[in-house]
């Protein structure tokens, strides 16, 4: 890397500090910034500086927003009564994909984890609660990933609102759509098992 | 895509136009980019677009250099008899990485592939030539890749350095060191076998 100018080997080491980016691949990257126009690259660059000085946390439900309340909270032909509750904002955007929700989110920005000192107060859980205080929502859909901190968290979250005039449910955990059985693991087999229902 | 504020869409939009990386990288990238502090941000912003601005091709050998003469062709501990013709900037460094190079270099920027449309007029053959004119130069290493428009090119410059008084010789072909045998493809094991040396 030292073979190459100054320039070059300071963008090759701010390159190699994105995720999943080795120093062979911001070598690469920055050999196609070089070669690429102008105009690509400046774009580039302050697509980059845009994002963090435009994007802030929704005030309502804490996912990513370019203004005060996001496009989904500000919605009017969404179903105000309905929230899911997920980890983080791209658990959010999977979901919207899909299509299959047309409710409000809140966004806990991370999962209960003890071990790493990541408690209730850590993450958005006491404004989840003062969410559902206000007594227009009917059902929270906890949507929190099917590993242990995810469960853990969402008993967690069911367990304090017990005592809110709230229906709790959680995603149904199974196989997979489009899964072939021989290589779903045992866990999800055990699980998709104890949930099943008539056809 | 869609879900996400015009901002996080736009750095996605960019970053997916880098090579290898695809739309979902580019979403976990930009998710990177929105965690990370700021001061990191701006400082992979600046130095894209510094490397636009400072890099120019050095005016000898056509590498990348942030000087009109760049650090190889200016180190006077170099070896000035000696010339090695590498295809890109890449390759220089990839050869000076390995140490086993004191002289000089010559970045053709291509090789001749006349599907392509590329003839010797574009790449930079003709300032090789009158580089060599200058008669300083002694030995000329034709480092072009190994394939077929690397060995082409290489035929090709040996050609026209035959009524110049240097040395034009070719890096060597053969079995990479470490390499297991049985994994070699038949064309290389074939060149080692035909250019073998008594030890």
């Amino acid at each position: 890397m030292s073979y190459y100018p100054e320039s070059i080997r300071k963008l090759i080491k701010n390159l190699s500090k994105l995720p999943g980016i080795g120093e062979k691949t911001a070598d690469r990257l920055a050999m196609h910034i070089l070669r690429a126009p102008r105009r690509d690259a400046d774009r580039l660059a302050h697509s980059i500086m845009e994002v963090k000085e435009k994007i802030r946390l929704c005030a309502m439900c804490f996912s990513l927003s370019d203004a005060e309340i996001c496009n989904i909270c500000r919605d009017r032909n969404r179903n105000f009564s309905i929230l899911c509750v997920v980890e983080q904002p791209a658990d959010m955007v999977a979901i919207e994909k899909s299509g299959a929700f047309t409710g409000l989110y809140h966004i806990l920005e991370g999962v209960l984890s003890p071990m790493d000192g990541v408690g209730p107060d850590n993450i958005r859980i006491k404004e989840l609660i003062s969410r559902i205080a206000q007594g227009k929502i009917q059902e929270v859909v906890l949507a929190t990933s099917t590993n242990i901190e995810g469960e853990s968290t969402a008993a967690y979250i069911s367990e304090r609102l017990g005592n809110h005039p709230v229906k709790v449910t959680r995603i149904a955990s199974g196989v997979p759509m489009g899964g072939d059985l021989k290589y779903v693991d045992q866990v999800t087999l055990k699980t998709a098992m104890k949930s099943r229902h008539p056809i």
